[in-house]
């Protein structure tokens, strides 16, 4: 049905499909979740560190432990500005590790909390971060178990970096990872697109909007797991953050060696995002989102996992945005214009420092 | 025995027992290990995170997940410069959190890795941090298992900052933790101290010595774990990092709440580490290690505990530097000259960026 028509234009795709040559030093971009970050993670740390974990490819690790089977993940945070609408770099720090916990059908139970400062931090904006985090932790059900601070001199870091690693507990038999995606497979977006690179832009660009832009930060462990619950045969969950949807899918084809098609009209974007990310020349689809996942469950789930994720606030607004399918690995999309065109994952950087 | 002598001079003691204001800004020597390190732990980060994981102040925490019983631990490194004689920046952070691991009594098994990197940061130089961690992971036992890059843009960062966190299973009943901490135990030190922080201060202060010095950055999981096989009665295991010995016994004296008395000339510095600690008037009970930790065992089992440190090259240098005793919880070190004085944590920062 949704076959690529020759000489479309790609108006939203800065994507290069070509393998580049390994850079001598780090680029921005080997940070953006795009194809640089793909190629330094292949190139670099799978041939070195060598797990079976690490070739998953998925959000966090699936581990046994004295009987249990448990999900670890981790992430360092560098968002700038430290404060922003809709959350700080606390809050992003505990959700973040929390989805990553709950993309693996986990229940996040344990993080851990090291802080790299600047000499000469603020003590009252650790004060703020630190008190986010605990009522990230609280609003999430988990609890900061263990930690470490390190100062560094002045000049030596941008404020305040926080690491979080987490452990979940895994209460199922499913494999949900991009390997369990089958062909025919439905595409469920948790709702709008955007939200988070948008409003951090913002700020740093001093944009003003007359609907304020918030960042969609949220914790996402409730909605996951009542999947779960509900018996819905979920195949995987990736939430969009660094490379937005756009790498999501791309990464989910790849690893899964799948097609995928969406349907640009079905996926929510708000009139204010839309909005900032044309002024500004940006693609939704590459924007990281903080608070929205990817479920793909087996078609006949489909309108139950619907039906179950509307029950909840931070996932009212889930859509049905596409399917998988046989054939190459790759994500096309049909427009709103009625054309298809393939979607890549970003070469450079779009916006850096945005989690 | 050991009685303190009114009017002793306290060389080494930079320490100032009174608490302090606290800061409006974040000072290096908030991350030194000492005084303001406890004080920004105990105004700040307690009270806002307060879970009896953190209260037991140990190097890591004790959990159970779905009927396991397990170790979780975290921490940064911002080591300078990143390569130094005796190792580098990745294998500190693998050795490092191995060990926080070692001193809960568990066996490391899997470790997260978070790299910070700074743009322009040589390729090279992360490719060689990446297969030293490899390295130090096969060596120690342990699995890289789930991981994160971020990349800030130039001048945002000091080049590469790690932050490894890890799981270990904890396969016995014993509570290891200064609480558990009696009077009369034996205090075993597992080797000779500074080693690490004179290695690195000699690099950055341009010295050189007819012995170099070499970190003595090592796993010392084994070691510990053939305490617990051998049915030693251990009661706190801790690993000597930054404050060095002195902060390791200022701690538990007061997290245990029981006095600890040692003997200056038991603890072994290496002549070559005692001669750089006196050019550059620097006290060795201070300076960090390692590879080095204080095993604080039931006084029966010292000669046994002993007998089992010394059969492994890393902890061959094992020797009894004193024993713990009722009454107020302070540090006293009966000096080579046959005084006595308090040992106190620093309240400065010494050396910063050591780990």
């Amino acid at each position: 049905m949704q076959t690529e028509i020759p000489g479309t234009p790609r108006p939203f795709t800065l994507a290069c499909p070509r393998p580049l040559q390994q850079h001598p030093r780090v680029l921005l971009a080997h940070g953006g979740g795009g194809l640089l970050m793909r190629q330094l993670l292949e190139s670099l740390f799978l041939p070195a560190f060598q797990s079976p974990e690490l070739d998953a490819r998925h959000d966090g690790a699936d581990l046994r432990v004295g009987g249990a089977r448990l999900a670890f993940t981790t992430d360092s945070y560098v968002v700038r500005p430290l404060f922003f609408p809709g959350g700080d770099i606390g809050t992003l720090a505990v959700n973040g590790t929390v989805n990553d916990l709950a993309m693996c059908g986990a229940r996040p139970l344990y993080l851990s909390c090291g802080f790299i400062l600047e000499e000469g931090l603020p003590t009252s904006d650790l004060d703020r971060v630190v008190r986010s985090m605990r009522a990230a932790a609280d609003a999430a059900g988990v609890r900061l178990v263990t930690g470490d601070t390190k100062v560094v001199d002045r000049g030596g870091a941008d404020g305040l970096f926080v690491n979080t690693s987490g452990i979940g507990a895994i209460g199922h038999d499913l494999v949900i990872a991009p390997a369990s995606v089958q062909p025919g497979d439905a595409l469920i977006i948790s709702g709008d697109i955007g939200r988070h690179g948008m409003a951090i832009m913002a700020v740093r660009e001093g944009l003003e909007f007359e609907t304020p832009l918030a960042s969609d930060c949220a914790p996402l462990a409730e909605p996951a797991l009542a999947l779960l619950a509900a018996g819905v045969r979920v195949h995987c969950l990736r939430d969009l953050t660094r490379g937005g949807l756009a790498s999501a899918l791309c990464e989910i084809a790849e690893a899964g060696g799948l097609a995928i098609q969406v349907d640009e009209r079905a996926i929510p974007v708000r009139p204010e995002t839309a909005a900032a990310c044309e002024i500004l020349g940006l693609d939704p689809l590459h924007v990281a989102c903080e608070g929205r996942f990817l479920a793909i469950v087996h078609a006949d789930d489909a309108d139950r996992a619907l039906e179950v994720l509307r029950a909840h606030p931070v996932t009212a607004g889930a859509v049905q945005i596409g399917q998988t399918g046989a054939g190459e690995p790759r994500v096309t999309l049909r427009s709103r214009i009625g054309t298809t065109r393939i979607v890549e994952m970003l070469t450079g950087e779009q916006l850096p420092r945005i989690c």
